[in-house]
């Protein structure tokens, strides 16, 4: 008997049919460290389902916890009536920039996109979804929890909070200047124009009383650049 | 016979059992002139599609002639080889803040989100291909097409353009502060963490020759705080 060490293999997501990257290969990732980055540097996501042959596609923030994502929403919803135990495809994106070349077709976007696809499960139980829901809040938000009216029953009784284990997955992304400097002797502009998404300050709400004052991870998170 | 004169009632997309708003429905809209303005200002647009019952939800940049979407890609992606004919729902949302209430389950996100339904053809005839990619270019980058390499017919092979008419479509949107001003004796921070998607200046390719600068029409658009 062998024992094997780990590789980037053991850490990938399998290649099927379903998503295995076609346009562009070599941009793609199927590695979990690469399609968690994405994943927990998005402020929200993408959740495709089918209802009788049609697509919809709903935005909705979502957490992650190992290689569960997790998102929620109202009870009355469309989805949530409908999604568990459902095939779904949630897609991450975040758009870093336009790149612009010297012809039309060679302009591009740089990117990072994260396709996962998964089986909708709603977490069942009040305690169950009320842990969940209190990992949303750490994660975004951390020790603000505690600070909080505590969660009441209705509430409870009024969310879902759906999960899906990562089946599949793949990351695809695109960084850096154009790719078309062979043609250079085009006399005409080329570079990236770059896009930021940032968190801008804090505006507190007008009934605060004044001695109270914008939390230390608040802050902390505003200045971090982060998004989340 | 009577003229009557056009109301916002003409202006609207159906409501139908497919885009009928259940959650929150003071938070929709039906109108032509919201659910353009959500499209017209979001770099990307989300693309759902089903292939043998499973949804796929491809993120893409879009654009739009009057009450048509228009997206592109490589004739190589399993979507445009498999989506000409297809029912799709094509997503546009932009986050613009974190809204922290009292309690757990009134926190929220000031967003805008249109979500659209139709059926994707595939444009036919390089000449409408190009034409098509150039409306395009010219609403991102007014000016741009003229002054590029001219396209050349094998690039334009490569390419699909598809677009949908818009047959349904809601916009939901959440602006301002927080729900709960009426649970103001919780001592904790409430207010909203604003989020801003911006274009962060410019940075020329390496290759471009000292004597081109940035063209007036990119300066603007990066000047305007418009994203496209």
């Amino acid at each position: 008997m062998t024992t094997e060490s780990p590789t980037d293999e053991w850490l990938a997501f399998p290649k099927t049919d379903r998503s295995r990257i076609r346009r562009e290969p070599h941009l793609g990732s199927y590695l979990h460290s690469d399609v968690y980055s994405v994943v927990d540097a998005s402020p929200l996501c993408h959740v495709g389902y089918v209802i009788d042959g049609q697509p919809f596609v709903t935005p909705t923030m979502h957490w992650r916890k190992g290689n569960r994502l997790y998102w929620h929403g109202s009870i009355g919803s469309r989805f949530l009536r409908q999604v568990d135990g459902a095939r779904v495809c949630i897609t991450c994106s975040l758009v870093d920039g336009y790149v612009l070349a010297r012809s039309a077709l060679n302009h591009a976007v740089n990117y990072r996109s994260a396709m996962m696809f998964g089986v909708a499960h709603v977490v069942e139980g009040l305690e169950e979804t009320e842990r969940a829901l209190r990992d949303f809040m750490d994660g975004l938000f951390p020790e603000r929890w505690d600070s909080l009216r505590p969660v009441q029953e209705k509430e409870l009784k009024a969310t879902s909070v759906l999960w899906m284990e990562i089946e599949e997955a793949t990351v695809k992304s695109r960084s850096g200047d154009p790719s078309d400097a062979d043609e250079a002797h085009v006399p005409v502009w080329a570079g990236v124009i770059p896009m930021e998404t940032v968190l801008a300050g804090s505006r507190t709400a007008p009934e605060v009383p004044e001695s109270i004052g914008l939390p230390g991870p608040l802050a902390g998170l505003i200045a971090s650049g982060r998004l989340r």
